[in-house]
């Protein structure tokens, strides 16, 4: 039986540069919350720290999830807004560096305070624009000392860093699996992973599924999202509106590696209703879950073998098309 | 009932620029008539010219077609070999211009001759590479008068350009279907249509079923060609293999605009048996067709009429993974 | 002497996603163009409307542009916030299509008052997001109608079209020059043209100096901005920081059809300074057209003439690269 | 003073799945060596093995090379032909797995023979096409397990593997340069490496400077290729024809990391004199460095400590662009 959760953002007020006025109201870390309660089978938050409103506490918070029923899963503390917009552990100011790993010490006490699970960098400001504007060993050296700074100070708390190509920064620091890995082997502690978002994924032109079973062979997978794209942005779109065989493929892999942690879900539905744009996600998931049900794994697994790719498609595009005709 | 076909390229040699000893032996037209003969229910071809082996003749290639109750649905003349390396009809040199033409013009007669319905135009070497190479107005007028000159010729015969954005060319003249119309309009032949590949469709960053109601709202559709691949480049694929959810929509907008003539297949099973490739995209075609029956017509167009992307994808996965629970 | 111009936004507040306490503090449409005075050679804008803060009127902008001496180019209503989240002149609630409308006749009425050449449609909001979401052909006629209406309703106004592939909708309708073009031509209005973003261009897939002769052969050539990016995304980075030599095809193309009318700026320099930022990409044009003075028109008229890519690129590349020898 | 040279595949016979008929005649082993000793200022060749003709042998090729002045600096076996269409390594018959160590340990022998200085791993088919075609630990193993049987198979010898994301197959195992990295660290020999082609590293969403320095880190860097392409395929065009800027700043990584060994092209020329197309890269490189020795690395680094984007980019466009005014 999977848990499902979120990013807590997915229900909050999204805004863009051409819709600067928003798309919607303001809405508090404790409306979120709210929000998010009423998607069926949603139990879990990735909640961002410092809070939606200024004047909300973590007695709130808690409260709320309290209320709710809901729990956290993790903290993502806030190092990409204005304040770090050259960069949070790679700013090239000392002073906003250090702003950034203090962020993340509060951010840690919240995450033990809330209970949850594992603390998350998303350093989307971390990386350069520009040909020539940075010297890349620094970047890299800045990045790896501020994320082993944070990781070290509490060996107790788990972390996790969540890669992506680019967006805001025109090109992040770490920006796919393979090379978080590299950052994460060279910090060398034990306390941190990897948050395999299957978008982030797909746009830095991997295969989920393969860098899956890579960052479990590092041991290194804290948390997976789903979410869908056109493959040349993070458009973070319901889950498998776009590449559902490549979900299956990725949901399957997570059958392999025996994952029974929480799946969570990271879309931004500017245009759609965030309850219903969720619960359509989970019911996606579902229904792929029991189509996997169905499928043979010794018949999967004796066609990879041969890497017969119409055979292991066939498997997979009979159940999901119905009435397609076997193999003969 | 559909009719299915195929590029008859499907069933030859492959050869690449790494593979250059090719992925296997060469294969007569015939042979490659014979093995196409072999997919259950396929039943036309587009068939290239000059014909594979230098000394097979109409005749030949009409028996095999007698022999096996295939038909031509089209020829397409080979413009895009090393003769024609820098353009046939934009070709810097005149004579190879006029080499081109006469090529259309003896293929246009085994066209008539095979009874197809089309002559195609796939002018993959048309274009340019580099920045600052071509004079692009010169280019463009190049490309229609050659163009225009072949369809004026016979004015009998139903012609159809083939665009796609790159390959063998780094940019193809005919890029997209929005440009090949705005040729076509300025040739202003009653003859001269378009083929439109989904896979070309997909990676020239087009919505397939969005062009497909543009080029036919034009009256310019004269065939649709299906396959797949990852976005960025035409790897002709199986279809539905990646991207089934566009597939449907594709096969939707095709019922949409009263589609009765054939579907073809393009696809390039570099590694795989091209019989079996050709068939399970066949199987995966009709049981697309079988799942859109079940989708509700007035149901899809009340939600596209809201543009409620959830509730209109919401008929789709439903369908598509099964036991997917409707929307409350 | 070339007029250079920018988009007022250039100067303004920026805000994503995920600095969605935004890049700075607002700027109202005034201070904007105080800071634009401050660039040496810049001379015109593309002001939006509605401007920023809600209490400046016309008077104010009209005085502040008479007092730094710069000209409206061009007015560009806001039809892109939260309002039109779900589309202007595409939004399925006809009360919003007819607001999007009434926008632009006061846009227009701006337009005339602050003497601006042209009034610009740019509609991000109008397409779709996901498969199966619209009937294409449903909301091409809502775009077609929507603009129709609007130039129709004044034709002593010049207006025009800034295509995108995409940003903020997935799926821009007006995605690409030959689209913008056959919408054009359907529309069939004479005050109609386009607004070519040699960024949006790029990022297209097209060659941005291919479309300039396109678009300049159907008479509908308004206006052009210049900015760079990395191919996938409308980065809006400084001229020329990325491709320089497709920068240089375009300022070519410029000169191949005489264009004597402003070059605008469309930058978005979320973390440089404006000012800057803008006078950096005005002295790589004027040091580019400099550069491009040093070209011999009939040597490259003659290896274009031939196709002759190493020719071509040498006459080009010898003068980027200083010594670099020439072709022996 | 540089060492230039290049993969001996730019001076053959070119073929691609539409010119199946190839760009020009067949170029045997030491034609091809004739006509790279025509290049002036290149000195040293990557040689594919098997040679081009079939009754070529190792004393042809010394001969060639003895008699032209020109020397070997790496031999790349051919397991990229029909033969391994599956896969060489990764290949699911293990008799062909064995085929290609086997091919190796031939190869090695080659390069002792001729004195090059690394043997190249070009696996470009080892990897998958199709969703769930592989169990993708087991091609992870598969891959590792062959390249470790080679490499410790003769320590004596350098190895290198030249990643890239795709083609021919569509997903290629080893596809970036962190992936290609944490490949070597897992195997842990020593004479293991990396041969970092430029226009690899770009499409595979890369920055080659960035990876240059990472690579190095690791003390992985054997060798590096230039070309250039439009950011989605391996177009392996003239060095600087689309990306001058970052080929300046890839060369300046190469002063900072004391590069000395040889700069090799790798372009496929395929409608251009190869002669003349490697010529002119050649002179571009050098001119480049002219250029960048008129950049002052105590500004540049200055610049880079700020991460200031424009004034980094200023030293670099002033001297690009001639009379480009400075920064006041």
């Amino acid at each position: 039986m999977r848990t499902y959760g979120a990013g807590l953002w997915l229900f909050g007020q999204f805004v863009d540069r051409y819709a600067a006025d928003a798309y919607g109201p303001p809405v508090t870390t404790v409306e979120a919350i709210e929000r998010a309660a009423r998607v069926e089978g949603l139990r879990v938050l990735d909640i961002n720290y410092p809070f939606n409103a200024p004047d909300e506490t973590v007695d709130d918070v808690a409260a709320a999830l309290e209320r709710t029923g809901l729990t956290a899963a993790a903290i993502t503390p806030h190092i990409y807004t204005r304040r770090y917009q050259k960069g949070a552990f790679t700013n090239p100011d000392p002073a906003i560096r250090r702003e950034a790993v203090e962020l993340f010490r509060r951010g840690t006490e919240v995450a033990h305070r809330l209970g949850a699970g594992y603390t998350k960098f998303w350093p989307g400001q971390d990386g350069h624009d520009y040909p020539f504007q940075a010297d890349y060993a620094q970047l890299w050296d800045l990045q790896l000392a501020g994320v082993r700074q944070v990781v070290e100070a509490d060996p107790s708390m788990q972390y996790a860093i969540e890669y992506k190509l680019k967006e805001p920064r025109v090109h992040m620091t770490f920006g796919t699996a393979a090379r978080t890995l590299l950052g994460i082997e060279e910090i060398g502690a034990a306390n941190l992973g990897i948050v395999l978002d299957f978008g982030h994924s797909l746009f830095a032109k991997e295969t989920p599924a393969d860098v899956l079973q890579l960052i479990h062979r590092h041991g290194r997978l804290v948390s997976v999202e789903l979410n869908d794209n056109l493959l040349e942005w993070d458009d973070d779109m319901a889950v498998g509106s776009v590449h559902p065989i490549d979900t299956l493929e990725f949901l399957w892999g997570l059958r392999r590696i025996g994952w029974e942690r929480p799946i969570l879900l990271d879309q931004f539905p500017f245009r759609e209703d965030p309850v219903e744009a969720a619960a359509a996600s989970i019911r996606t998931i579902e229904a792929m879950d029991r189509l996997l049900d169905r499928v043979d794994p010794a018949a999967l697994a004796a066609a990879q073998g041969r890497q017969d790719a119409l055979a292991a498609q066939d498997l997979v595009l009979n159940e999901l098309l119905g009435g397609r005709a076997p193999v003969r």
